[in-house]
């Protein structure tokens, strides 16, 4: 019997109380309990995006509020600065030549953090670019970018930032009004710790002003008829009303637990899984800025690190990520967010262990398992 | 203690047994078990949609498959005939708009069917109209609109047939290839008796001529994009993987029953309602094509539909809806698809008696329970 383990990137493993709060007969979606539901939902994303500004609910994935940031917010022929340093950063990029934009890309070495200086300077000699986007936490390298430092750098342009924190959002702090983000992108399957199906958006002045320029064609993701919409508790379209059930649920347990240790617990899981990764004589694949979100970890000289993910599947039914386009078999991904504890990362731990043994890296059998263990004791 | 039941035109009633269907534990959304679920989904959807066209699912409400219609079969300016018979069909012509397309409105009075002549004579008169937009049930008067006869006019011509069956698929038959309707749209929340959250597009080989021409921009409702790696059981993003799981559930219900049985049980709650409503001494809002699948009631005067509406859920905590737009206040309309019995049309038949008659209309209570108990009693 195999009990399957999600230590992937996402989706992450949904709270049994959760799934049972969306298993809950159907209510109406256009009444006043659903209206309470949203509500509550929207107070709920507030906290966690540490914001007063809006933010939006759709029903898509995360690609879908991240494609509402461009054609809610530019025009076409707009430039709009690219930050491409992994396969979500390369989304922005298609993103806004899909909509003909034009898209100044920022190429960053996959695996490092865009230099905030670089992007202030494409700023300063082109002020007609009317956007810069980037992930907080790049998912295909495991390397967080300096928004704060960005949003330092846009604060004075006339460019707006726009931040897909799709996996970081909940994961650590990212104090949206603090640090002066325009836009930021979310989704519910990773910290959130809900099934895949819910994406977010919040939206601050300065990107409400570039919105009501903006000429592109949108409707299902039109931020002016979601505004006019949620504002009020109610969605433009038919909302999914189990989703909304079950995130309102998810806010609930957050409330209990509290931000700042579920940002903590993260943070020490992924600083026990780095330890491991390093007892066994083993890099980062994160040169710069590793998150505690997730672990990229490089795969020894003649480990397919496709393999790895392959053996944690099938012998273990555990589910970790392997890496993407030109990462591909060179990396494995492991993530420390989402309802799991020291024990899933152990786990996890002990289960690599076997493997690496098994193609034949050289180590000491449960050194990893130790580093973390010594890690989760102080802790 | 309120028993919620819901009647209105979706969401419907979801069966406990596929709520729980999706309560299970996630499984990754790129594994071969969920390939196998998307496999079985993609089959299940053929077999409702009658159809060996491909049936794209996207994460979004209905809407969002209405927009992919209009964004990837169309160029900018593009002419394209829009049926508007109600809300739903003002929709077509908002979203062509949107897209900077020139949409051709055809108005057809609320509660009427469009006259298939009509079109003909426009498609004869201008061929380069590239699409005809219409919906199987238009949900807010319904009315059913002669698709058929729609696919037979637009046949013969350059303009594909674009047909919204959002609240049509799986309460009555819609013989997609029989027929020969170019693209079918649906969604999961009306007869497929699933929460909101997914939304289905059908994709014929006339539309698929026509979309490989299309300029206009999409990415997360991209049909190329989907039709690559649906055909291969994945989504282009990641997959809303409790709502496939539950869809998974819905189809074995719809194989163990039959689909013949469920169009002919639908038909059978709406005869035997329509029979109560004669039995009140009431009119169908509906004047041509009334559909099985929901009942729209003209209220006698001096009743207020929405008061019809508000003391069913205030009261009984039953769900039906209101009239939306220019029907509101004169009509109010119940469902008779999805995962309900003769007892919830009873129920709903004897909640709206004590309404009507709490409102004021004089009529005798329980005439329309005894005409909806014979119509039940023969069947």
């Amino acid at each position: 019997m195999k009990k399957v383990s999600l230590l992937a990137p996402g989706p992450t493993p949904v709270p049994p109380r959760t799934l049972l709060a969306m298993a809950q007969p159907l209510i109406h979606h256009r009444s006043a309990d659903f209206q309470e539901v949203i509500g509550q939902v929207r107070a709920g994303l507030k906290k966690i995006y540490q914001t007063a500004n809006e933010v939006l609910v759709f029903c898509s994935s995360g690609t879908g509020a991240m494609e509402s940031a461009v054609s809610n917010l530019l025009s076409p022929g707009d430039k709009a600065v690219a930050i491409r340093g992994g396969k979500f950063g390369e989304r922005w990029s298609l993103l806004l030549e899909a909509y003909g934009c034009q898209p100044v890309n920022v190429d960053v070495p996959w695996g490092q953090a865009v230099d905030p200086g670089q992007v202030e300077a494409l700023l300063k000699a082109d002020p007609t670019i009317k956007a810069v986007y980037v992930q907080a936490l790049e998912t295909s390298t495991g390397v967080d970018h300096p928004i704060q430092a960005l949003a330092q750098v846009t604060k004075n342009t006339g460019a707006v930032l726009v931040v897909d924190a799709v996996s970081a959002l909940g994961a650590y702090s990212i104090p949206t009004d603090q640090w002066g983000l325009d836009v930021v992108i979310s989704g519910s399957q990773k910290a959130l710790m809900m099934p895949p199906g819910l994406a977010f958006a919040s939206i601050g002045p300065k990107a409400m002003e570039l919105m009501k320029k903006s000429t592109l064609p949108k409707f299902y993701f039109s931020w002016a008829k979601e505004l006019k919409n949620q504002t009020e508790n109610k969605g433009a379209f038919t909302s999914p009303v189990t989703l909304f059930m079950g995130l309102l649920d998810i806010f609930k347990l957050i409330d209990e637990v509290g931000l700042e240790t579920i940002f903590a617990e993260t943070a020490v899981r992924s600083q026990a899984f780095k330890a491991a990764v390093a007892a066994w004589g083993l890099e980062l694949y994160s040169k710069q800025r590793p998150s505690t979100a997730l672990t990229a970890v490089q795969c020894p000289a003649g480990i397919d690190g496709q393999k790895v993910v392959k053996w944690l599947k099938e012998k273990y039914a555990i589910y970790i990520a392997g890496g993407q386009d030109q990462a591909k078999g060179k990396i494995f991904r492991v993530a420390h967010m989402g309802y799991i504890n020291e024990f899933d990362t152990l786990q996890a731990i002990s289960a690599i262990e076997m493997a690496l043994k098994g193609l034949g890296h050289a180590f000491e059998m449960g050194s990893g398992v130790a580093a973390a263990q010594k890690i989760f004791g102080e802790a």
